[in-house]
């Protein structure tokens, strides 16, 4: 039996930052998760402030839930997983960050997401929600494609799906591309006759606003429509290479989580698609998995010395 | 032999309002162009205010280059091609415009870009540059097909050619699609050594930033790259479509203007590369045939009365 060491008491957050959410956890090995906080987007590379704020946020929101006092912040030991801090450039302003905790250790939401997934193990996992990408990690070793942004990267995902759609409703409408019933679906939900009357209401739109309309593509898929079925099967054959690529450092599990992940499934490579398993535990917690690793391989570090 | 009517004598001045500049030039039947004016943005779309102070320093400028004061643009009838003005509410609020005219007639741009290429004549044009579309005027019907903007239509603009590269690119330097040599030269371009080191210098750019990557895609298509000759070709097709759908009303003449209608030419339809013929004249003189004969009809209206 373990002697029970500082760290069974220490008190963790795990912070997830999103571009339109930020969560919060707070955690200790020996009493399990004691309060959760939501805070509003934290997508470093949308606004540092806004981020920072966010975090902030949802740690006071999730000391609140756990009955802690607010002073107490300097007592937890942070894990934050953050959008586009693989840059350097953003990982060093982070971390310069005169954050209130005791300690913050800082990494990719990919890879707290990733962590999560395997509840602290090695693995791999696919994101497709509004954007798209994977990152596997074995032992130690990481790899991370796709994502790049929309419009030029996340294939696969919502946004890309409603963008691919939309395209190929403004073709129809102008007599230059095949029919498909899209038209029809987004002619209502846009309240539009035209072409026009359709592509001036999503001119300028965040990739979020695309994504709205991933839905009505994957409806059409369903019920045969071939365009939608073109640009689904499409959407997942990318899927399924982007796995294949993930799978080629072996990780011991695959996992796909964000909104697209259920609906996209059923395209997938039937040999993907059997591999794919249910993520365990969400990012959050997987930042206070990375946190924990983190200040044990300080202190052991420390030991050696 | 006509007598000399007072509109021989009459000043015009047509104004080609554009993304990047707008362009002015005063005329008049019997003496010709007399001076020739370049101001800054003028797409009302993306903000009237400025483009209102484009089209006055043009104007002012084509004026001191016409040898005229100030004080007689109250003498000048404009001719004012603009985007976005095919939407009533865009047209509707310039109209309102306490301009400085003796008269000012609005049309899109796009319709101005038609009669001067065809010199006052009925005809086709298609535009491609940094977006495309296509616009026909026979007997005063007139049809207009694509534009839509970027990134959800304008395909086989310089636009998309840049975004349709970089995604290429992104997925070959992913190792998830096929190579092509696209992938050194925008990393040589940009500086690059990774998919991620691109797509970040490309992340929330305007589409005249992808349009500048368009050469590139043209030079690796002439070189016998494949994705790039996909694109290529896959744009081109849809240009020769629009082509196909402005033809179907019998335009006597087709051209095409803009940075991308020479290149792509090659790659059309033999059957629409033979219709294409020079545009005759600039938008900014197709913006003073459109005064004329707007001055004239109303002319011949009051006579009638």
């Amino acid at each position: 039996m373990m002697a029970k060491s500082a760290s069974q008491e220490q008190l963790f957050i795990g912070i997830d930052g999103g571009g339109t959410k930020c969560r919060a956890t707070i955690y200790s090995a020996q009493r399990g998760v004691l309060g959760t906080g939501l805070g509003g987007p934290a997508n470093p590379l949308h606004g540092l402030e806004r981020t920072l704020e966010s975090i902030m946020v949802s740690t006071q929101q999730a000391m609140r839930d756990a009955g802690l006092r607010l002073e107490s912040v300097h007592q937890l030991v942070a894990g934050l997983g953050l959008a586009g801090v693989n840059l350097p450039s953003l990982f060093e302003k982070i971390s310069e960050w005169e954050h209130p905790f005791q300690k913050m250790y800082l990494t990719t939401d990919l890879h707290t997401a990733c962590i999560g997934a395997h509840e602290g193990g090695d693995g791999a996992v696919i994101i497709t929600g509004t954007g798209s990408c994977g990152f596997a990690c074995v032992k130690g070793h990481s790899v991370n494609y796709g994502g790049h942004g929309f419009a030029q990267g996340d294939k696969g995902s919502g946004a890309w799906l409603g963008l691919e759609a939309l395209k190929a409703v403004l073709l129809d409408l102008d007599g230059l591309g095949p029919q498909t019933r899209l038209s029809e679906m987004f002619k209502l939900h846009f309240n539009a006759s035209s072409a026009m009357g359709v592509a001036e209401q999503m001119a300028g739109q965040p990739s979020s606003s695309y994504a709205k309309l991933a839905r009505m593509v994957i409806e059409a898929a369903h019920d045969g429509d071939m365009v939608a079925l073109t640009i689904v099967k499409d959407g997942a054959r990318y899927i399924s290479n982007l796995a294949k690529r993930l799978l080629e450092i072996n990780p011991p599990r695959l996992s796909m989580i964000g909104g697209l992940s259920e609906p996209m499934q059923k395209w997938l490579d039937p040999d993907i698609a059997k591999r794919v398993e249910v993520p365990r535990q969400p990012p959050e917690m997987g930042a206070v998995y990375f946190a924990q690793n983190a200040l044990l391989e300080e202190e052991q570090k420390v030991a050696i010395k």
